[in-house]
């Protein structure tokens, strides 16, 4: 199973991106951080895409806010799947980032997550990677079977109180 | 390798869906093609997503329009990577299927493309899949050398065009 | 009279939610409450709009954010009348939430209220239910009677307060 | 079971709300339909939502483009349900009667539908009619079962077509 | 001269509202405000708007936020001319507010100023007011005077002190 | 009574500014109409609303699309009331066009109508006229009232068709 | 006096580009046009980007659709001054590839004329060159002229018209 | 090398300004700081751009928000170059600025950059000056470069930060 690579374009991006990180660690995938930006290294950046796979990168992931070029820069180096993160900034709420990142031309695809949806992108990334590795795959859907029981434990327990008041 | 499961939510949306099932055809992709609604046939859609891995998916691949939730219901049932594609409708050239598919909350992703992105959503699915296939990760990386060729052979003509006007 | 549903996606949506109950308490209404997410437990989600009308309700309120697909999710499993209160969240002001709840493909309505309209939310089942209630009707014509008069009297006080100020 | 009142703010809306007609007719509905505008003749405006309780309606839907006041104005006049359709006009693609109908203030709700939703409308019209009639409650399950059956008709026909295709 | 009529959909509009309330004072121009909701006392807002004219009115003023019908409820009711402020309110920074206003048929004009800006709005007034009053004309003359010969000592100060800081 | 000032920022806006003059041709209103760019020649525009008044200009209607500075421009140079059109182009719904006339900073009103709106434009300066002009308020109050008789009649045969069809 | 050089992202968006490619041949500047897709031959953009200044150009011209990345990662690899040109596309009336194009982040500056406005980046171009070569600042100031000149005689012969038609 | 012009539409524009005065001041670019407003001292913005080329500037930069039309106003004046700063305000997140600002008609070009862009701004002046300045083009590539290499300094710390967490 291949690595993560999980590519931020400003020191800044950091606590978006941190909940992704939290994500890969807790599932066991090993992964490299870095700090790339397709317009302040872009060559560095273009490098990395280019020789992710034979460096051992499965998946990439990219956050980046305003024009968002990152996860584009990178989709276009490389043909390993490349999941884009766009961040919101002061202004426009990420709608910026968000277009900048999803509305790839034919040919170079990102999976897009939502603003600032680091914690996506990386399950997206555990996803991909437990195609070929049934124990992640198997800790997914215990995952997703925990996250529904603490949904339905809120339920009963929102209820329960609820009740109490109206009694 | 896996399926590719092309879902949509409406016959109306197979104009856009034929890209994808064009390149994953030229992939040599297997694939299935359901007209499977998240809202006119819930049951059978979220049952396709739970049993998706069982059947033999691999990636599944949803198209959808206005408050498009295809993608986000076949992302609640399943964990395997899931590929929205936001169609335009009628109004707002598919912002609404846009937002609808890509701002999904934190623990179920869905891999979102640009708006009526089909044939980005199968080059997506054929970089998940070639991740355990070698063969298919060479197909991917000659295409994409052939793309890059194209674009250099037409900025040659044009250039070349160009140059007879100018003298 | 049936009983109203209010099914809210994420228990961060109480706040909002709330000004819903106090609604429905206020008139009488008898309400359940439940947490039940679209996404992260969409099985229960289905089954309960699917038995909400031998289960006696006869509304159900649905509130989600961000692509909220909750609304949609129980109207595809109903013929009760499902209102939807789109939840700002972080980013975007709601505008996501509220093309995901109203944006629905014909066949299946939801009546969606404004960006955390619950108040609202609530009274549009209180009116559908005073259909068969007339004193459900006369006490929502004494509460808009009762409106009316605090704008008057507002008005009033305004217009006191200023002559004073001129005078 | 009460009349449908079903208001257009202009001739011109005609032919989207002529899909909400349908669908009250095939529903067996009595319906009155008024070409009444919140901007130009206001008062036949308000005082049709004034007397429309006891001259037999039990649900009024409202369609109007632009700056769409004329499901709002009838609200201020009425307990009733109202339903509103935002109609989408030369510019702006519906976004502004959108917002206009949606986004109203606490005390008066409208039940909004998608832009030219007008289907949908006298969808949620039947619905609420249907929860003092059961044979109407019925017919609204049979159609919607009927409207899965097409679904999975389309699919399985879909399949064999394509099933054809590839062998 | 006539008075002008400034109205407010909820009294929470007060703040934004002020700021017109002072432009007028300043100008000498005779004023009432009232709080008048196009939804919660439509009837009382007609009325003041049908009787605008004779009770001595030559402009009116409406602010309101969110599906902001106010000023399109006054015009529906006068041929006076009308001035909209659209108010921003929790969520859509008055987008909303803003199309409500604006967007008005043909027939029914709404003279509409920017989101939340009040000040203008009585500028708009003092300049139709002064139409035909000469001496409020020369005032305008003289607040505009004024207001470039303070952008431009502004001009001259900060040419100054940047001039210091430099050598 | 002052003439009316009807500018377009280029010929091409004929089309729309056209229904403003007919309107203004309608109540007899003397006008002028001016193909002044705010950018093609800022000093002709600023000098012509400069001079406007004396010129016995009452009201100044401004045409222009994209970054529509048309109406703003003339705002800076006269005290007399603006009234600005947005007009639709090529793209964005004319969403350019109405954010650049409508956001004006305080000191400056535009008094905006609708994106396209010139019929509302021409209006509105009637409703300004007819405040120093009895005969024209008349005028401005009999064509209301043929505008509401106009939908009633609408009305009226709407339901005789429909209630033929339904006999 | 150095070159202009005219990137475009793909061969389709020639038609937007030639009214740049006319402007500047009508003020004799030399240009190359070449067909450079940031995303499908990124090596080749920043190769051309990267050597630009010393191949002679003084600047540079980018126009691309959607998730517009061409004109930053043009700017990423100079100094030069690069103007980008965001085109409209199928969806978004090119706001997706506005906001791409002109939300830069800092270090990296842009300079982003309208969607589709390939003119303006041809005579920006023009602008800048013409800082050193009086004889382009001449035919600039000449051009602007004779544009004024054409506004004033459309003016001149609209009112012409006009006043025909009224006597 | 001339001098930079840099104009402000309201003096508390200077936070948003005052960055690119400290780039123009780091790389000794001569320049002079305005208070300029288009809509409140329009003859003396047009005087200053008239007269800019003569006065010795080569590049203007304009910083002006909502309904911006100083780089406009400017533009339309001279035949320089304009870069032009959209400027968030209280509501819409600069979004009007911004397309007040970028969506000049054709003839009239501004060179735009992103919503408080202002470094940027300053860095495409210097950019400009930089053709006909070696030394300045130089000082530039120094900055690239140490831009590039800061963002490789943060990556390498940052990796190796992570690898200690890690082991």
């Amino acid at each position: 199973m291949g690595k993560v690579g999980v590519v931020m374009g400003s020191r800044s991006d950091l606590p978006v991106v941190q909940k992704a990180l939290e994500v890969l660690h807790s599932y066991g995938i090993e992964y490299e951080v870095r700090v790339l930006s397709a317009h302040r290294c872009p060559e560095q950046a273009s490098r990395f895409a280019a020789s992710a796979r034979e460096g051992g990168f499965s998946v990439l992931i990219a956050a980046a806010g305003m024009a968002a070029h990152l996860a584009g820069a990178l989709a276009a180096n490389t043909t390993l799947p490349v999941i884009g993160i766009p961040c919101s900034a002061k202004n426009l709420d990420g709608l910026d980032a968000l277009l900048s990142t999803v509305m790839m031309p034919s040919g170079v695809p990102v999976a897009t997550v939502a603003v600032d949806g680091a914690k996506n992108a990386a399950l997206l990334a555990v996803e991909i990677l437990a195609l070929s590795d049934p124990v992640l795959a198997d800790k997914l859907q215990t995952e997703k079977d925990a996250a529904r029981e603490a949904v339905l434990k809120t339920d009963a327990e929102l209820q329960a109180q609820l009740s109490e008041l109206q009694s």
